[in-house]
């Protein structure tokens, strides 16, 4: 057995679950055996990442890098992050640590470029997208990114609030009133860039998968892929 | 903040995950920060928990005394086990660590008691029913149990063995011809002292909860009561 997968999780504790799930789906196994080790940190106090980026504070990587902590001491392979907003200080945390850490962005934005789509709607937290973490490196690879409007960005923010509170029925109202909104005049591909929106979308998904691009997959995927190829002196 | 549940998971991980999910489920939260935090530990290749009982080896305590130091380094103030059948181990894994632990079978028949429910069918692996886990701590409390005849208990591992392997379809199959065999004579309350059970029976709980009494809720609702009433000195 190799060494597990560290999840830097709790941003929020659902969608840590939701990548824990989605290792468990995409691992093929007979018995529990079979299965990805991975150790998990979900402590949810962190602060709010988009609140600190728009204020211009980095408590969050303070918090995170304590918790990084835990998953070294854990002897954890690998870390991953299931918050595309906390990818923000994702160059300074992986300077912290001698441990490979695997990007969210790089692995949804890969795909994206594999996958030969030109053009992608980024669905994702205000900070996400004024920080531009993802149009910068779709620019370099030449892929056009559309981002909702003002209004809509708002709405979305109300929606992974909402969602957060556990006020699940009303965020995917919000949501799915966007995702009308941005098609109204042509059809166009999601990213799902922020980790609880493949969790407010989960019926609209079901019902077009070829419409929608889960991150947190892809993230999944690539970690996967990093188990299966490490090392054997990777094991423990 | 209080220190985290630990988790000693991966018997299996999917019942890891609902653990996980039900402690987000049953905390009243508005916002990431009010979640309880989780660190937990599935690392999924503890030998097969059944197999080892009934070929008298301890080979999983070994494992879990293992990864029960990863949780021990990452101070967490209590430890879970969502494993019924690994609380075989229970006593001697609560000897080696100095941590609180929380046992899911206390969990349940305290529960069971508090309801004035005076008898119960138990639905678990073989070994845990061999091992009398829970009839031991019935009797002491003038609760009756049942369990399922030799043909059945044979079922009952043939569905969580397929449930584990993935085959979830057939495994639901199974175990719901198990439940309408045991009501055929008369109705009983079952209590679901195997975690891969109320996932497998999740359609039938939907239908009639008030038929079923599921043993990880309960471990659960302790360890979120530990939670909430851990004194301050346990802050990190």
């Amino acid at each position: 057995m190799n060494r597990a997968i560290g999840i830097l999780g709790g941003m929020g504790p659902q969608a840590t679950v939701d990548a824990m799930n989605k290792i468990i789906k995409h691992t093929p196994a007979h018995c529990d055996q079979d299965h990805i080790p991975v150790v998990t940190v979900s402590i949810p106090d962190i602060p709010d990442r988009t609140e600190s980026i728009l204020n211009h504070n980095d408590k969050p990587l303070e918090k995170m890098s304590e918790y990084l902590k835990i998953l070294e001491k854990a002897h954890v392979g690998c870390i991953i992050i299931p918050c595309n907003t906390a990818h923000f200080w994702f160059d300074q945390l992986q300077q912290r640590t001698a441990i490979k850490m695997i990007s969210i962005i790089e692995s949804a934005v890969n795909f994206v470029q594999a996958q030969n789509i030109s053009e992608i709607c980024i669905l994702a937290t205000s900070a996400t997208i004024s920080t531009q973490l993802y149009q910068t490196k779709f620019t370099q690879k030449s892929i056009s990114c559309v981002v909702p409007s003002y209004d809509l960005q708002e709405k979305i923010m109300k929606s992974i609030y909402a969602y957060k509170s556990g006020n699940i029925k009303n965020s995917k109202i919000i949501m799915s009133e966007v995702i009308k909104e941005v098609n109204k005049n042509r059809k166009i591909k999601f990213l799902l860039a922020c980790t609880e929106i493949p969790l407010i979308l989960e019926d609209n998904i079901l019902n077009s998968p070829e419409n929608f691009i889960d991150a947190t997959d892809l993230l999944i995927q690539t970690a996967i892929n990093w188990y299966q190829s490490s090392p054997s002196e990777h094991c423990s």
